[in-house]
């Protein structure tokens, strides 16, 4: 039972991180700062592209600064990448392996921009091609289906995020992460039992907004790696673009919504979606008006602020797709057809 | 029966395009020339965030741009928007009304970015919000799902791409758009009696890289909107990393895959798709060794070239999603929930 076992770490590794990598991130930072910075722009794939998800509205609405996801055929296949000036380059990846994102590394690198690997493996490829490493410490992981290397990219990423904008309130908040975590996790009984009425779902849709982007991305991620459900992420903005359109009365749809900025905009989906078009809701948030729409409604703490709620939010979603996976009868440990390392060119 | 005499419509408006609008693409080029540029911040939803991705590739790979898709929100309901400097910001949109894609245009001119609308309707707020309008001609597109006004955004964007690199070659290969446009539509009847065998199917994936990663997207999305199928679109690199795991033996998975650079990154994935899991093939191709794994083969011409398949390759597919909604019986004109100008924030 390693799968459940490493969603149970997490927020000792989170603490474990904050501690042992804050200079180290502060002096990254700094050298940031420092170079002439127009834009990021970031290669990663699967999970860590969620974790990517999370950087582009956290360092955009936090640090101003623009994003781009890197699209790595363009390196390898098409041998025509683009010209990068002014950039730092990320890249993200649990085993730093994956040889598309080591090339888009190597590239920048080539065309003079700063480079950063934000990786579980401090001796990877992807490491070895970057300026600076980010070390996220999870630990082995070693069930295929990632799930503290997840919540580590992104503390690794709110941790840069907070250096660059030198700000210790911020700093602060990441302090309490790791009780927030532990708090989140408390809920597995009650996401268990509600698990069973999930038994023959075999299609759902993933809504959240904002920096909640990353987890609607990464709970259809875990459902579909590990239960095989077609479950599809969007923002609520996207989905009104036309795939609202698949909702029936009983659909079941997912949402993370907590309390924050975008809260309203969620509000108003998750409403047309109950009231007009009878689907069936299962709800992550710590706003009551959210979780009383819901079939199901699961809890996280109420005092977590909007920037930090996708670390927190990720948990009940794991436990909710590993439970729906011990429920389906299938494996929790190995999902078929998938390794835990994906190169990809 | 507005939805296929606009599908049927495409080739006449695609020469109509690029007769009429050459000159201002080309006047539009050079003032993008003379500007100093590092990167295109890009916004659109729905198809025409489609299009969005292909311009991704094809802007990337023939004019070397590196381009970051926005992130509305972070302009609308967080007020935080990036600092953005030394980019072409351009929105994408059918009616040009979508209240957060004029505002990251307003934004990105605050900030003294140029600015380009890509719509079909030159008096709409965001044609009025920016320094330059290529009027994609589509003329009044009346069905809900959009078609016409899709392929005539990517020849647009091709347009601009050949006109920034000023290359005779390309706009040759451009004049032909058209007449391979009425030999995809050829292809008809032959679509019309396939779609029967999916009268019962619920979800499925449909995969495209590179240049028609936007069509494994558009495709999915005209599916969704009208046949209400729980269909999504992936990478064939992407889909490796987890999302495979759900193909079991007979699980449809549609493919858009013609030759090119990134075609042996596909014809692997779809190997291992018909050998080793079994799963059932629907392929638009212009390669023989794709069509022949095909339970069905949708043949596109033989000479299209790979930058320009986009815009060939996704007729067939409006063809078969819109047959598709006829044998489930499902109105093809309206939609259930959508309309046809999505406002969002």
């Amino acid at each position: 039972m390693t799968l459940i076992s490493e969603i149970h770490e997490q927020p000792a590794r989170l603490t474990e991180l904050l501690s042992s990598q804050r200079k180290k991130v502060e002096s990254i930072a700094q050298a940031i700062r420092k170079s002439e910075l127009n834009f990021v722009f970031l290669a990663a794939r699967g999970t860590s592209d969620n974790a990517g998800r999370y950087a582009n509205y956290l360092w955009g609405a936090q640090n101003h600064l623009p994003l781009a996801l890197a699209t790595p055929s363009l390196f390898t296949y098409y041998r025509q990448p683009p010209t990068i000036k002014n950039a730092l380059i990320v890249g993200i990846s649990q085993s730093g392996k994956s040889p598309d994102i080591v090339s888009v590394l190597e590239e920048g690198k080539k065309q003079g921009n700063l480079t950063l690997a934000i990786t579980n493996e401090a001796n990877s490829p992807l490491a070895k091609s970057a300026d600076f490493v980010l070390d996220i410490q999870a630990g082995d992981e070693k069930a295929v289906a990632a799930t503290k290397t997840y919540t580590a990219q992104l503390m690794a990423i709110a941790m840069l995020s907070t250096a660059l904008s030198n700000d210790e309130t911020r700093w602060n908040e990441l302090a309490k992460v790791s009780g927030w975590a532990k708090q989140a996790l408390a809920q597995e009984q009650k996401i268990a039992s509600a698990a069973q009425r999930y038994r023959y779902m075999d299609q759902c849709v993933v809504l959240g907004r904002g920096y909640n982007y990353a987890t609607a991305f990464e709970w259809a991620l875990k459902m579909k790696e590990l239960s095989y459900i077609g479950s599809e992420p969007y923002s609520s903005a996207d989905f009104k673009h036309g795939p609202v359109a698949i909702v029936e009365s009983g659909f079941p749809v997912f949402a993370v919504s907590p309390q924050g900025k975008v809260f309203d905009s969620m509000q108003g989906m998750l409403k047309h979606l109950c009231n007009d078009l009878r689907a069936e809701l299962v709800v992550i948030s710590n706003s009551l008006a959210a979780l009383e729409l819901a079939e199901v409604a699961i809890p996280i703490p109420e005092n977590v602020p909007e920037w930090l709620s996708p670390i927190i939010s990720i948990i009940p979603a794991q436990l909710f797709a590993y439970y729906l996976t011990v429920v389906k009868g299938y494996d929790t440990e190995q999902p078929r057809t998938i390794k835990k390392i994906t190169e990809t060119r």
